[in-house]
C-alpha cells in the first residue's frame, strides 16, 4: 500500500511538469459606466502566460450577437478552447480577448438616434480606456482588432468604418449590416421609437447601412484596415453581406470575403473563429 | 486441396487484370455535326473499370471556358488525376466525364440571336444523343450532371435553366452569368453583330442573364435541379454571381453557394473539382 | 504444401503491384544525327497512362552532368520513382521526360567555337523535332520545360537564354554557368583547343558566361521564362551561381533562387527534383 | 487510508494549476548604462524550468532590426512560442534568450566613428556582464551564441568577427552586412555625420563591411565560430549576403549559408528561428 501512495506522490510532483500553465477566462466582470448610468459586464480571455510574464499583449474585441451576452462566445463559441489551440499550434499569437456585454437594458452596440442610450460612446470613451488601462495591452492600432457575429458583426463593421484609426483588422461574421433601404430602416427604427421622424429614419439609415458607409469612404481610408467578412450561404443575412462584397469590390477596398456552407449558427461561427484569430495575427505580426 | 490451389492460381492470374486497370482520357475525338456543318471535337474520361465491366455509368458534361478547348480540363484542370483520386477514396462514384469543344469556329455554348450558329441545338440534338449512344451511359436525368467554368459556367447555368428535365445537378464555377443589364447586353451583342436591333438586344439579355431566368422560373421547377455555384472573392465576375445568389435565395431556389479565397484561375477550379464530383455523386446515388 | 500455398498467396498480393499499369523508362534509345555524324542515345520517361490514353503530354528535357550520360537521372536521380510519386500526389502533372546523352564522343551541350562539333545545333534541329514527332507531345512553348544539373544546368541556362521562345520554365541545378572571367575562359578553352585565338576565347566567354548573357538580355525577354536556380552552399560552383543571382536581381529578371544545405551530389539533385517537377507544372497549368 | 489516497489524488488534479510551470518572457526590463548615460531596456526569455531548477543555462543574444526594439522578437518573432516548441520537441536545449534594445536615442549596435555614442562598448562592458551576473548563465564561450535580423544581423556579424573568443555560434538573418563600397560608405555615414572626413569614411567602411572583415580574418580564427547565414531570394539585401558567402567560401571559413524563398519579412525570420535554435544547440552540446 505504501508503495502505491509513494507512486501517487511521485505522480503529484512529476505531473505538473507535463501539465502546463493554462489560459483563463473570466466571464462576469463588471465596470461602472457613467454614460449608461449602470454597471456593464464583460468577459475576458487571458492567454496562458499572462500572469507569469510581464509582457503586454495585442487585443481582440469580440462582440456577441443579439439575444446573447458577454458569455456567448465563452459558452457557445468555445473561445477558450479554440484560442488555446490556435496559440499552441502557432496559427495565432497570444492575445487578450475582450467580450463586452451589449445586452443589458437596451440591445445593440450603437447610440440611439435620440442620444439617450449611448452604447457606442460608452464603448470608446469608457470601456476601451478601462480595459486597456486595467490589463497589459499594447495600446497601438497595429495591435488592436475587432470581430463579432450577427449584431456584433454589425458593431464590428460600423465601429471600424467610423474609427479606422483604431483597429488594424476587422472580422465581421454573419453581420447584421444595417437596413437594406429607407423603408426597412423605418420599420426597424419604429420598433423602438414609434414616433421616429423622417429625418431620424434617414439618419438611422445612413449611419447603420454598411454599404452606404462603404460608398462614402474617403479614398485615403480604403487601405486603413484589413477586412475579413464571412456569411453562410443559408444565412438569412445573405443579401446585405453579398451587396457589401459588391460595394467593396467596386470601391476597390481590399477585403477577404467568404461564403461557406451554413446558416446563422454557432457551428458556423466556431468554425470561423480559428481563421479570424489567424487573420488578425497576421496584422499583429507585421508580415 | 488441389482445387484450392487452382483457385488461388486463378486468383493470381485474374486478380491483377482487375486491379491493374486505370482510367483513360482521350482528348481528340471527333463527331460530325450537321447543324454546325463541321466536325466537332471532344475529350472523354472513362473510369478505371469501364473496359472490363459491362456496366452503364452516370455522366458529367464538363464545359471549358473562353479561349480554351476540350483539352482544358484535361491539361490544366487535372481531371484525370482528380477524378481517379475522388473515385479511389469513395467521395465520387465512377462516372464518365465528357468535355465538348466550344471553341472551333465560333466561341460559346449558345445559338446566336439570328440562328445562324446553333451550338446549343448541336449540343442537345446531336452531341448528347451521340455520346449517350456511343458510350455505356445511363440515360436518365438522375444520372446526368453538368458543370463548367467561366463561359462554361454560363453554359451550365443556361442549359440547366432551360432544360431542368435533363440534369439532376449543375455546378457553375466562376460563371459568366450573362450581361448585367440591357446596356451591357447591347455592348456585348454588338461585338459580334454590329447592327443588332433593339429587339435582338432584348432577347439576348433575357435569354443570357441568369438572374432574369431565375426570376422567371416556374414554381414547379424550383426544386428540379441541385445547384452548386462557386466564385472566388477576387474574381472579376463577382457581381453577377453575388446577384445570382441573392436572386436564388429570394426566389427560394435551393442551392449551394460558395465564395472562396481566389480569382479567375485554374488553381481555383482545380480545388473546386473534388467538391463538384462529390456533389453530383450525391445526386447519382439514391438518397 | 501449406508452404506452397502461402507462397502463392504472397504472389497474389505482391504480383498485382508489379503488373499494374505504370510509367515506363527506356534508357538506351537511339536516333541518327547527321549534324554529329553519329548515333545519339537518349532515355525517356513515359507517364503511367501514356500507352492507354491518346492524350498529348507536356515535356521536360532533363540534362545530365559532365562524366555522366542519358542514364544518370534514371540510375542516380531516381527520376521514375520521384516522377511517379509527384504525379500520384498531384504535385506534378503527367509529363514526358526526355534525357538526351551529351557524353558520346565529345562532352557538353554546345557547339565548339570552331563549329566542328555542333551539339547545340543537333539538339534544336534534330533531337527536339525527332522527339516531338515520335512521342505524343504538346508542341507549344507553354508545355515545354528544361532542367539539368551541373554541366546540364549550364545547358539549361544557355539554351533558355538563347531560346526564350521555346521554354516556359527552366530549372538549373548546381549549374556550371560558364567561365568566371576571360582568363578562366582561356584556361578552359585551351584544354580542348590548345591554339585557340584571343577572339575565340572572347567569343567563348561571351557565349558561355550566364552573367554576361543575363546582362545583355533584351528588356522584352525579362519575363519570357520562369526561372528556378538552386545550388548547395557547399558546392564548388558557388561563385558563378551567387553572381548569377545578383545579376538577375539587378537586371530585375523574376526568378526563384535557392541555396540549400549540401554539395555537388546526387542527394542534392534528388531532393531538388520534386520541387522542379512542381515548379514546371505550375507553368504547364496556367495558374 | 482510502481517504488519504483520495486526498492525494485530489492534490494531483488541483495542484498543477498552481504549480504549472512555463517559460517566461519579460520585455520591459531596464539597466543603467554609464557609457550611454541612459537607461537601456531589454527583454528576456527564461525557459520553463528556470525558476524551479538551480541550473545555469546557455545564452543566446538575439538582436532586433532597425525601427524595432527589444520587443520585436517577442511580438513579431514569436520567440516564446517557437523556443517553447523547439525545447519541447528536443531540437533545442533549454536556454536563456536575451534581447537588448538598440533603438533608444541612437539606432544601431556600434560605436559611432567619433566615439560619442558607444553602443558596442556598452554591450560588451556593461550589458553582457550585467546579464550574465543577474541570471544563471554559463559564462563560457561554448554556451554563448548570438543571432539577429537585418540591422541585428549586422550586429551579429560584426560582434562575432571582432570577438570570436566570445561566441561559439553566430546566426545572421537577412543581415545588413555593411556598405558595399567606399562610395556607399560615404553616403551612409554622412547621413548622420555630414562633415565626415575621408579617413572617417575609410574607417567606417573597414569596420562595417563584413566582406572586408572576412578577408582580413587571421588564419587562426577561421574555425573559431560556427556561422549560419540566411537571406531570402527576394530580400533587398541580396547582394552583400551573396558576396559574403563567396568571400567566406574563398577564404575557406566553414559556414552554413541559405537562400530560401522570401523577402525581408517577419515570416522569413519566424521560419528561420527554429533552425537557428537547433543550430546553436549543436554548439552548446558537447559533440
Amino acid at each position: 500500500m505504501k508503495k502505491t501512495i509513494t507512486g501517487l506522490l511521485l505522480l503529484c510532483l512529476v505531473g505538473p511538469l507535463a501539465w502546463a500553465q493554462t489560459s483563463k477566462v473570466q466571464e462576469n466582470l463588471t465596470l461602472r459606466s457613467k454614460i449608461l448610468s449602470s454597471d456593464r459586464k464583460y468577459a475576458i480571455y487571458l492567454p496562458a502566460d499572462y500572469e507569469t510574464s510581464d509582457r503586454s499583449y495585442p487585443v481582440l474585441y469580440l462582440l456577441h450577437g443579439g439575444g446573447d451576452d458577454q458569455t456567448g462566445w465563452v459558452q457557445f463559441g468555445e473561445v477558450k478552447h479554440i484560442a488555446d489551440k490556435a496559440i499552441a499550434d502557432g496559427s495565432a499569437t497570444p492575445m487578450i480577448i475582450v467580450m463586452p456585454d451589449a445586452n443589458t437594458g437596451v440591445r445593440g452596440y450603437f447610440n440611439d438616434v435620440r442620444g439617450k442610450w449611448r452604447y457606442e460612446d460608452f464603448f470608446f470613451s469608457e470601456f476601451m480606456p478601462f480595459i486597456e488601462k486595467t490589463y497589459r495591452i499594447k495600446p497601438e492600432k497595429r495591435f488592436r482588432a475587432i470581430a463579432g457575429l450577427s449584431m456584433g458583426g454589425g458593431g464590428t463593421l460600423m465601429y471600424t468604418l467610423r474609427h479606422p484609426e483604431l483597429f488594424s483588422s476587422a472580422c465581421a461574421l454573419s453581420a447584421s449590416a444595417g437596413p437594406v433601404d429607407i423603408a426597412d430602416a423605418e420599420v426597424r427604427l419604429k420598433r423602438t421609437i414609434p414616433d421616429a421622424t423622417p429625418e431620424e429614419v434617414k439618419r438611422y439609415y445612413e449611419t447603420q447601412n454598411a454599404v452606404v458607409l462603404v460608398n462614402n469612404m474617403p479614398e485615403d481610408q480604403k487601405k486603413a484596415v484589413r477586412w475579413y467578412i464571412d456569411c453562410g450561404d443559408d444565412d438569412f443575412l445573405f443579401e446585405m453581406n453579398s451587396l457589401l462584397h459588391i460595394a467593396m469590390r467596386k470601391k476597390e477596398i481590399p477585403h477577404e470575403f467568404r461564403i461557406r456552407d451554413g446558416g446563422h449558427t454557432w457551428t458556423y461561427w466556431r468554425t470561423a473563429l480559428p481563421t479570424v484569430l489567424s487573420f488578425i495575427t497576421d496584422s499583429f505580426h507585421q508580415r
